[in-house]
């Protein structure tokens, strides 16, 4: 696994070959219409201003036209990109005789492999290794193809059949062309147009990783839009998209994670689907906007892309009409952004210039403004020159003064406050009824981003001080740990290994028998807890007992765990202290790798679904945080007088057993739980290792999410 | 307050005087531009081929090339709507003029009254008695007018200064001028239009309940867009909402209940806003679908319009390639719809007549159907054939076959499939990248809701079955008690109503010294509980004392508790039974009156927020419904192998609590916490009544929401 820092893309080698190859042949390539081997060689033949375009079929001598060749090796040239439009049966073939001629980029149609068989999947495997080891790339199989308006290179053969294609701003990487071209046509529709097009179909080779990450490192990108069912190298897609906000480039991300959704992702591309919030542990790391549809995805787009970065989520509404704030200030509170109220010096400036009928509060109620449109500018300076805000919405009917009242005057006024608005810069957005009209045009114009719909521009702010928040966190000083010594993965293991790598346990003593078990009790002081040696789920088998007070209790207990059990026990001591008791646990995500989670323990944790996840390894900082997103959170903060505990130990505990998993690649899954958090540190009074099972690899494709 | 079923409504007298007058004086007729006074004039008149349009001015002669007259008392008839376009200090005198010449209906459009100031509140109560003492009925003030298409009435200044509006299916009610006009807009643009407008401003008279009441008694209703945020009589509105859907009619709900918004909507009209949650629970008691936009609002009118009523949750999915699936089932699950598997006979009739390639499952993947979309209305009749599911999405491609295949036959055959699919009744959505081409009209004119947002299409689906529920929940069996004795509404009299209910409390004796105390515990028998009789919020106060095992215990927990809080306690027998507690109590909101709520008890309920409401009183059935929606039911259901507890016995305990509220109306507030609910019964461990105080009058609109 790559580290969480990108490096040098894999496909860089092939980028120029797979956006602007010198030359394409289509393998396949027809004049029956409706079929994909002819809507491929009339794509292609569309770019032959500016490459060489063969068309391949072995059995005629033209097609489109133009003279066919046999066979790959009858070429006058080597063919930089080579689009294989045959069926699944044949691609094997195929692929072998374009690696022959030297290839670099090779694009795979055919559907009917990874996502239908195991033996499918082994074949692309094959195909894949092959390809690599000519350092040439595939994309595909089960895929749609490529585009590249810059470059006039559409070999996307559902995706925009009607003509050529005005260059955009969006580049979309999809696993599903279907989608892939969904999201293309809204892009077009909206006015923000596609850059280029990768469908990754199957991702036998090149993946959602490769691709993001050779967009990421390219200066003409700006926004990226991807629809990925099967993250497969996730940390590295991590760390791409991380890469990608780093250099100002906007990602969103379209994924499922739901049950339903799972399997039938799995039915359709072979896809192992990662955990939701494993998902979104990623986007909060890597400055990914996640989004629930392609129209979705378009839209917040358009609000997004000339509106970054935000500093913060202190946002200042502005409405002309009362209705318009108090539903932005409703929406802005459920999507996490605050709206603070007025200094008091700032409602002062701020009623000076309003009209007196105005409400000076946040939101700002400007009544109607349409005589002195310019109001709206120059209380959003006023507010902006305050430092107290981080964006500014202005909504209501600003852009439509002039259809509203017939003025003479306020057609001129509007246009020139919708000017002087735009000048103060990146932090404001607009919500106009009138959202079609000449003023909304204009502030597009100047890239003020204008949205008939106000829970679009919230939603578009919120997700863009998300972004910032990500971007600006550390990812630097993650806690590592030496591998701790785990033998047989049993319980005094698991205890030796916590204790090892500096988390307190309590003391303890192992026994055999109901004697040694008494002797040992009183050795710590009483009062004890037995615990079985015999099973790692101690409590579901009955193989526990807590509290045992004196030397007949832990006579009772033992017997009636050896009866069950066996005699093998371990002692420990009590611990009496006043605290909350936390699960702290790292396990592998299939596709990320070493994730950590921290809820609050007990059952709770499993009923109330009140857990955080992050990637692991993590920073102290990190682990706080995350343990301070708990909704649970306040009952280790000191709620309602209770003292305060000591989360700084309890997010100790949780970077160690994040760095312990990260360095013992035998072990699946390791968990304190409960850890009792009290006033001066934190006690692992329970802790379970899991070792890694041959159904537990997680980097093949057949590994199932549900293992692990 | 009224009864939860509706009887006549109030405006029922009115009615056609105010959305079809048969004379119409306005009052300030202006010839200025811009004025509202001219806009109203001029609107006025576009409907004087069927009323008498009559224009008032004191200052001159003619007013829009018409004669003007000096005062209402000039007119050569009586008025039945007058519209008062006069400043808010000359208000009170030309209500009084109106009334003396008996009109019905009076608009009142000037704001600066009780959104602005107590005197303002006072002048609008004055106002609204003079009204009703005639008979009569005030809309507004601080309003935007009336509308009304079927008739030529548009008195609506800021809403359709254009051209006359073809009638159309929304009926719109809004506190907010602009919010409506927005909401016309919209659906105008959406080809949805707009029926009838209210703009109802600051309810001084008529008010959202009597406007809804009349709306739904109206066969030509069909779909009601409500943006309310202060209810007013919340248990009229609740009702006649309720009505409304029984009758067919479609009722959506834009409101606002967050801090920021509340306290915002407080300065802009003096609205009292309700808490979110009994909102919510409105919603899901009266069938109302509530939404966070006028954007959203329009979308799902149109998506539900044609779709009523849904008979449960389970969709099915089928799709043209796996992405728009997935992504379906991902949506669907998250807005609480199940997208079940196919039965095994089920299976094999869709695999017989899907193409090969197909992924037979839920979502069905018919991969690429361009060359026979019937497959699509095939598989679509033999699922809902089953009985197993309650509506189709089709997503994908649909709609644009023709676009994508050339081939001559596949533009007529996917309009052939188009119109069979409608065929299949009202459970078919279908979700399309090309919504807006020639096969997706013709879907549409047949009634079949396609949209190109499928999560849109999900959230409508969603609805309607949450509509459905509603509507077909009981609300005609709640559970009625006596008012309880309440005297000093001290803990033991809260206790002995409790006990009066027939909610069983543990044992207890009042004692005033140590020695008493010890003598009740004696008589109890120990180990027992010591609780102040000195302050209701005894924890927090200290004034409580738990686990008390011997006479020492008991002299030692009295002294504290006598040096703090005085010497009067009560003494109870500790309750040894295991179980889980509960919080379980009914409060006043200031618009809904009486709700019940219940949640996890102790901290637990404060800091995690899991809690359910309902307005009451009400049935046990739905106050067991009410306990399981709690995140926290699987504790009392009986998880891992723990004994399921009495959940009947909690569920009558809280109906109990929510009758005795009702029944007492100097009670503001009647709470059990904990409610300890065992394998057979539930005790309340503590219980607490809260006086209704001054401020916490729930009747007046100053009434502050956070006080009860």
């Amino acid at each position: 696994m790559r580290p969480i820092l990108a490096g040098q893309p894999r496909l860089a080698a092939v980028a120029r070959a797979l956006f602007d190859p010198r030359s394409i042949a289509v393998v396949g390539a027809s004049d029956e219409p409706g079929k994909w081997g002819a809507l491929l060689a009339d794509l292609a033949l569309r770019g032959a201003h500016r490459r060489a375009v063969y068309l391949v079929n072995p059995g005629r001598a033209t097609v489109q036209g133009r003279p066919a060749y046999r066979a790959l090796g009858d070429l006058p040239e080597s063919p930089e990109l080579v689009v294989l439009s045959v069926p699944s049966d044949r691609l094997e073939q195929v692929v072998i005789e374009a690696l022959e001629v030297e290839a670099r980029v090779l694009v795979a149609i055919a559907a009917g492999l990874g996502e239908r068989s195991r033996d499918g999947a082994e074949v692309e495997r094959r195909l894949a290794a092959r390809v690599r080891a000519h350092g040439a790339a595939l994309l595909g199989p089960n895929c749609m193809g490529v585009f590249d308006a810059s470059s006039a290179l559409d070999l996307a053969p559902w995706f925009a059949p009607a003509a050529s294609l005005p260059a955009g701003e969006l580049d979309i990487v999809s696993q599903s062309g279907n989608l892939g071209s969904d999201i293309a046509r809204l892009a077009w529709d909206a006015g923000l147009g596609v850059r280029r097009f990768l469908s990754v179909g199957n991702q036998a080779d090149i993946d959602a990783a490769d691709a993001l990450e050779v967009l990421a490192a390219d200066d003409e990108t700006r926004i990226i839009g991807l629809y990925i069912e099967d993250f497969r190298e996730g940390r590295r897609f991590a760390a791409a998209a991380r890469e990608a906000g780093r250099r100002g480039q906007l990602v969103f991300l379209l994924t499922v994670g739901r049950q339903a959704a799972a399997a039938a992702a799995r039915s359709h591309t072979g896809s192992v689907v990662s955990d939701s919030r494993v998902v979104d542990a990623v986007c909060a790391m890597s400055g990914i906007v996640r989004v629930t549809s392609p129209t979705e995805l378009v839209e917040l787009a358009m609000l997004c892309r000339a509106r970054t970065p935000l500093g913060g989520r202190r946002l200042a509404i502005i409405s002309d009409g009362g209705g318009h704030g108090v539903v932005a200030a409703e929406q802005a509170e459920h999507h996490g952004l605050t709206v603070p109220a007025l200094p008091a010096d700032v409602e002062q400036k701020v009623r000076e210039r309003a009209p007196s009928a105005a409400t000076i509060a946040n939101p700002v109620d400007l009544v109607a403004a349409s005589r002195d449109p310019m109001v709206f500018r120059d209380v959003a300076a006023l507010l902006l020159a305050s430092g107290r805000f981080d964006a500014v919405l202005v909504s209501g009917n600003l852009g439509g003064f002039s259809t509203l009242n017939p003025h003479p005057d306020v057609a001129a006024a509007e246009m020139a406050a919708a000017e002087r608005l735009a000048g103060l810069g990146r932090v404001v957005w607009v919500q106009s009824i009138f959202a079609d009209g000449p003023v909304a045009r204009r502030l597009r114009s100047h890239g003020v981003p204008v949205t008939r719909d106000g829970a679009l521009a919230i939603r578009a702010i919120a997700a863009l001080a998300a972004r910032a928040e990500a971007l600006a966190s550390d990812l630097d000083d993650p806690v590592k740990a030496a591998a701790p010594e785990l033998g047989d993965l049993g319980y005094l293991d698991a205890r030796a290994a916590a204790e090892s790598l500096g988390i307190t346990v309590p003391e303890a003593r192992p026994a055999s028998s109901a004697a040694e078990a008494v002797a040992a009790a009183r050795d710590l002081g009483f009062p004890v807890a037995l615990k079985t040696l015999a099973a790692s789920h101690k409590t579901d088998a009955g193989g526990i007992a807590l509290g045992l007070a004196e030397p007949a209790d832990v006579e009772r207990a033992h017997a009636a765990i050896a009866a069950r059990l066996g005699p093998r026990v371990v002692v420990e001591r009590m611990v009496n202290e006043a605290g909350v008791e936390l699960i702290v646990g790292a396990r592998r995500d299939p596709r990320f790798g070493p994730v950590a989670a921290v809820g609050l323990g007990g059952r709770l944790v499993e009923i109330l679904d009140d857990v955080a996840v992050a990637i692991a390894p993590l920073s102290e900082a990190r682990a706080e945080a995350l343990i301070r997103s708990l909704r649970a959170a306040p009952f280790l903060l000191g709620a309602r007088g209770r003292p305060p505990l000591d989360v700084g130990a309890a997010a100790r505990a949780l970077t160690l057993v994040a760095a312990a998993l990260v360095s013992s690649p035998a072990v699946a899954e390791l968990e304190i739980n409960p850890l009792l958090v009290t006033r001066a540190g934190a006690i692992a009074l329970d802790v379970r290792a899991v070792p890694v099972t041959q159904e537990g690899d997680h980097d093949g494709p057949q590994a199932d999410p549900s293992s692990s």
